[in-house]
């Protein structure tokens, strides 16, 4: 609530009440935040903590890539078996997809190095022989994966072929003589590259190639390939025949991870060893796919490996929690700069510094409940309880959405806290310079963000294109649509709407932002954004849909970047709706408050950035969007006193934090340099300053 | 010039006139961007490029170190002295400051670790005898630190306090029975830290310290102080009695460089070494300054160190450029994603691609010719040729401006660069995360960029006071200022400006677009912004001088975040400002005409960025705002064809790039794939597609 100053303008001061009844319970609110597999997390939250498990910033890289693998070793030699979480029962796994995700996402605090090589293992290697092979497969092939007798690498991406998986040039031809496939590179571009574990640890690799057979190309498909031999002590020896590869060799980041290249030059391997289960070669090389359509049969394989997209979403989100808990415990303890005579205000107290920090503390925990949604339908399709292709297709989107969105909020906000901690940040020793390096691959991998955007986009107009074949079914629905754009239109274009806002507001800011508190107003303007900005694109595409290539290609080009655009906002709704929805679960009054104030910020701060175009399609009037950044300004005030409750609710003790900064030892130097000057003033030795001196003078 | 389409609306397709005029003359344009100090820059690139200074990514932090160190011996063993041109010429230097930072920047291409350690001993430890310093002094001193035979620390920064120097707590009390200054560090935070040079090599330091004499604290002065013994092979040995450190360890770049720190106990120096130009201490003790107020002095003094922030501009500029170059090379090289039988396209024909990486380019040209402009003002003033108050005022705050804009936007560039390069990009043979993690703290240092931009603003604050102090002195003068105040809030409050322009335009998207092309509609649009947020964050302000302490913070509080905003619009208007003056300058019509373009998408992409700060302030009408996007889309079209030679004429070749996917590798693997498939296709040994072999069957 606010309350009105003198000069009746709306002021930061909550009112009696909230000021009493807000608060945070921290405890209550970790536990809400551990989701839907609490002591599953909790475990694997605890052996992040592990000092075993810590990246460790003396080794060399290649002394970092040894001990990454020992460490995965560790990891499934005791009783704990979290890494085979999603694995089936019957091998010794959990069978369970959800709380697999949720725990790999816990990893990241440990070291994003070791995170990502178990990924590749575990979810990557292990997941293409458990959702692309048939039962035997998983039973001949799955326990050498989740032991780590065989330690695999993912063999999908190419050199010349990025994040178009369709494009990529490999060949596994069949030979009906042998019943084998012959994998082959046909040239340079087709080598396989950035593949974790391929330069030094795998002995065998998934790998996707064209499957030619009778002279057919039947798309791409996915073999199991031994590619190093197993020397006697488990280790990987030479390349095995036809095999070859090199060592990306250094990288920005991740650096206990062999990434390499692999190469097949007429490698045989068994007609058994094609993963079968969504397509297979009889002896003959008669082909037969449970699937018709090559383009259904290409995407229901690719989709079934959504889930790296759904563990990069909630790791992302992880590291900037990570990063804000950091510079928050600094700036909560760090002082710069008072005026003579006036205590060194804490860089916390700072406007600029709480512009910095609380939008993307916001933004954390909005990250965090649209990744626990994602969890959700991720387990809801991968348990099999709720596995409908429309569940599918949302679950696609949805990875796609959140995952381009988060890594480039986690890198974005490890950024912005490095800085905020001014060169104290720089130093490797207070975490967060190790951290962003490590978190920079994710903003690519697993698709390059800007493609999964495009990708997003082109659902939401094709659901769009669905709506609209719906409603213009019938004579009376097309008026309907045909009246409904026309007036929207006539809306905007003479700023009608924003008009009788202005009228309604007129006078009285304290109204406008009132509105703006409201949670259905935002809502409705964020989902108003999307559906506006997919209508627009899409009526601006139609016309490509019947235009020659040339200026089909020119529309698309014209409306590439709406389509992007469009993405994001709707990964902003989807974050929103996961926030408000979780702040209903919330049952402390005070938490419940607090959490409103940090979900508006989230909200409100995705409208500030967008504003020009709430101005320009009318949904906003001048008025309402002018109290925008003030109310943003005393909603990050409100929640200054609640900023440590905020960070230590996500759970990370100093054994996950692990920078000096963040460990009280500026709170005890500041004490310690306040205490001396103390002493001189008592003393009486203290020397005068020149300035007084002269000033006492004049 | 746009040219109409069937539909009326406008498009991209240059003029017949145009298409045919628009060209870059590269080695023209080239020599254009080489500045003033065309022979020295030509020179400083051309070492730059030698293998013997580039960054080696294979060594060890300890090894790089020693490495820096030795290719800083190189630099000044041979004939070229470009290292000491900022020396006088009586000592062996050129006498040519501004020449001395234009080389300097070029040295961020060989290996920014190199860079600073260089910058470190010749830019800030040498630069502190050199401005601080007496001529006698000078003589003594600056020799052993040019040679090297002296690497020296800056010991400035205390880990107590970072940008705010006035307030470090080491102190230097004078003792007139040995007529000596006694160093002493009085608590853990008042520790001397991230000190290039001294965790190693450093056997002096230039300290600052609060200057105590007969009981009076005169304020920060620098002391030449002798930290560790000078071993007989020439290295540095032990630390001096008093003096003790400790390493800071890894950081998150420039790990070529020995950062430490260093505290003082009882640590004794001769009063001559006092660098005494702005204060000296009689035998007795007497303290005397030619400036009086010690807040002048001291502002004087750390003023004569903003080369600093000179050079890391110019610098940070072109790390930005080297990313770029790679990133454009590549992406004119690579392609993704085509359709069936569709060739694929080369990813710099993407509209995201371009929307990614052309504004960058467009603002790095923009922060070359605002730095050149930098360099001048710096020339002038450190020359002597201008040296007066207000010019140093004008380079302090055009520094602090740019520095803070510069160092953010390299930070940027470099990410999307990395990332618009993919999984390649990540990868250190790429050198664009390298180059960033070692750019990261120039966001930091040398004032963190927060820091600064409330310097910039703080400034433009009072020049807004002068001048409304000078507009009022008559009544008349008042009268007319009231008045113009209250016209343009009436005119903002009610939008009527912006009714005006839409009434111009109504129905022609033409003639908004066409004003936005306009260069005085761009300055009064950027420079407008300037002076109505200068204004209003003034007149917000004004109510703090007469108010309590408490509520005189309060106001500040609320008004912090705007005066960095003001900041940043002033950069931009003066890079804006300085590109433009260039374009003046440039001969050839072709290249010209491409260079305004490049400086409208600079100007209309910054506009575009604050579009709601011009809806709101009734600056744009709805109508042209709309045009704004599109239009810049159609610019960076139109630059397409002329991306490569933009990027070329930096003049940066393959020894400065060093990456290899900027080397034309990716051509030739494109070009490889493409071949194989047009000879399988010639063969007639292809496999037929199952996609096409049941679209054949139906």
């Amino acid at each position: 609530m606010t309350t009105t100053s003198p000069d009746g303008t709306a002021t930061s001061v909550p009112s009696a009440d909230d000021a009493a009844t807000a608060h945070v319970d921290v405890p209550a609110l970790s536990e809400l935040l551990l989701g839907r597999w609490p002591e599953l997390r909790r475990t694997a939250r605890a052996r992040a903590g592990e000092a075993q498990y810590h990246k460790d910033e003396s080794l060399t890289p290649a002394e970092h890539r040894e001990r990454t693998l020992e460490q995965m070793r560790q990891m499934v030699a005791g009783d704990d078996k979290i890494a085979w979480l999603a694995y089936p029962e019957r091998l010794g796994g959990g069978d369970q997809p959800g709380a697999n995700l949720a725990c790999f996402s816990e990893l990241v605090a440990a070291d994003p190095s070791l995170q990502i090589k178990s990924g590749v293992q575990w979810g990557l290697f292990g997941a293409a022989i458990l959702h692309l092979g048939t039962p035997e497969q998983q039973d001949r092939l799955l326990p050498g994966a989740m032991d780590l007798t065989v330690p695999g690498a993912f063999a999908m991406t190419e050199t010349g072929h990025g994040s178009d998986v369709q494009s990529i040039g490999t060949t596994a031809t069949y030979d009906p003589d042998t019943e084998e496939f012959v994998i082959d590179t046909p040239f340079r571009g087709a080598w396989k590259d950035y593949l974790g574990n391929a330069a030094q640890h795998a002995t065998a690799a998934t790998v996707f190639a064209r499957l030619v057979t009778n002279g057919v190309d039947h798309g791409v498909h996915c073999f199991y390939v031994p590619i190093r031999e197993t020397l006697p002590d488990g280790t990987a020896g030479d390349f095995l025949p036809g095999v070859g590869g090199e060592d990306d060799g250094l990288k920005g980041g991740l650096r206990g991870i062999d990434n390499g290249r692999l190469h097949f030059t007429g490698v045989r391997v068994p007609r058994a060893d094609l993963l079968a289960r969504y397509g297979s070669v009889a002896a003959d090389g008669t082909y037969s796919s449970p699937i018709e359509s090559p383009g259904r049969r290409f995407f229901t394989m690719l989709g079934s490996l959504v889930q790296g997209r759904v563990s990069l979403d909630g790791s992302a989100v992880n590291s900037a929690k990570i990063g804000l808990a950091i510079a928050v415990r600094y700036a909560a303890e760090r002082r710069q700069f008072g005026g003579p005579g006036v205590d060194e205000m804490v860089v916390l107290d700072y406007a600029t510094h709480r512009r910095r920090l609380f939008p993307r503390i916001a933004e954390a925990y909005a990250g965090h409940f649209a990744n626990e949604r994602l969890l959700d339908l991720f387990d809801d399709v991968f348990s099999g309880e709720q596995d409908t292709p429309e569940r599918r297709e949302d679950l696609e989107t949805t990875a796609a959405a959140l995952k381009s969105t988060s890594t480039a909020f986690a890198l974005d906000t490890l950024q912005e806290c490095r800085e905020a901690c001014g060169g104290a940040g720089f130093l490797t020793e207070n975490r967060i310079t190790s951290l962003r390096a490590d978190m920079d691959v994710y903003a690519t991998f697993e698709g390059d963000n800007t493609v999964l955007q495009q990708l997003v986009a082109r659902r939401l107009v094709a659901d769009y294109g669905r709506e609209v074949k719906g409603a213009t079914r019938t004579p009376a629905g097309m008026a309907r649509f045909v009246v409904e754009r026309a007036t929207d239109a006539a809306l905007h274009r003479t700023g009608l709407r924003r008009v009788t806002q202005a009228i309604a507001d007129v006078g009285d800011p304290r109204r406008a932002a009132g509105h703006l508190r409201d949670a259905e107003t935002q809502r409705e303007l964020l989902a108003d954004r999307v559906a506006t900005m997919v209508e627009e694109v899409a009526t601006a595409m139609r016309p490509a849909l019947k235009a020659e290539p040339a200026v089909a290609a020119r529309i698309l080009d014209e409306n590439q970047v709406a389509l992007v655009e469009a993405a994001k906002a709707h990964a902003d709704l989807l974050r929103w709706e996961a926030f408000t929805d979780a702040i209903a679960e919330i049952e402390d009054t005070g938490t419940r408050l607090v959490m409103t104030w940090v979900r508006d910020v989230y909200g409100l701060t995705v409208i500030e950035r967008n504003l020009a175009w709430y101005l320009l399609h009318g949904r906003l009037s001048d008025q309402r969007a002018r109290t925008v950044t003030g109310y943003v300004d005393r909603l990050l005030r409100r929640l200054r006193p609640h900023a440590l409750d905020l960070v230590d609710a996500w759970g990370y003790g100093p054994e996950h934090l692990r920078a000096k900064i963040a460990t009280g030892a500026e709170a005890e130097r500041q004490d310690e340099a306040r205490a001396y000057y103390a002493a001189l003033r008592a003393s009486g030795d203290a020397p005068v300053s020149e300035k007084s001196l002269r000033a006492s003078r004049r």
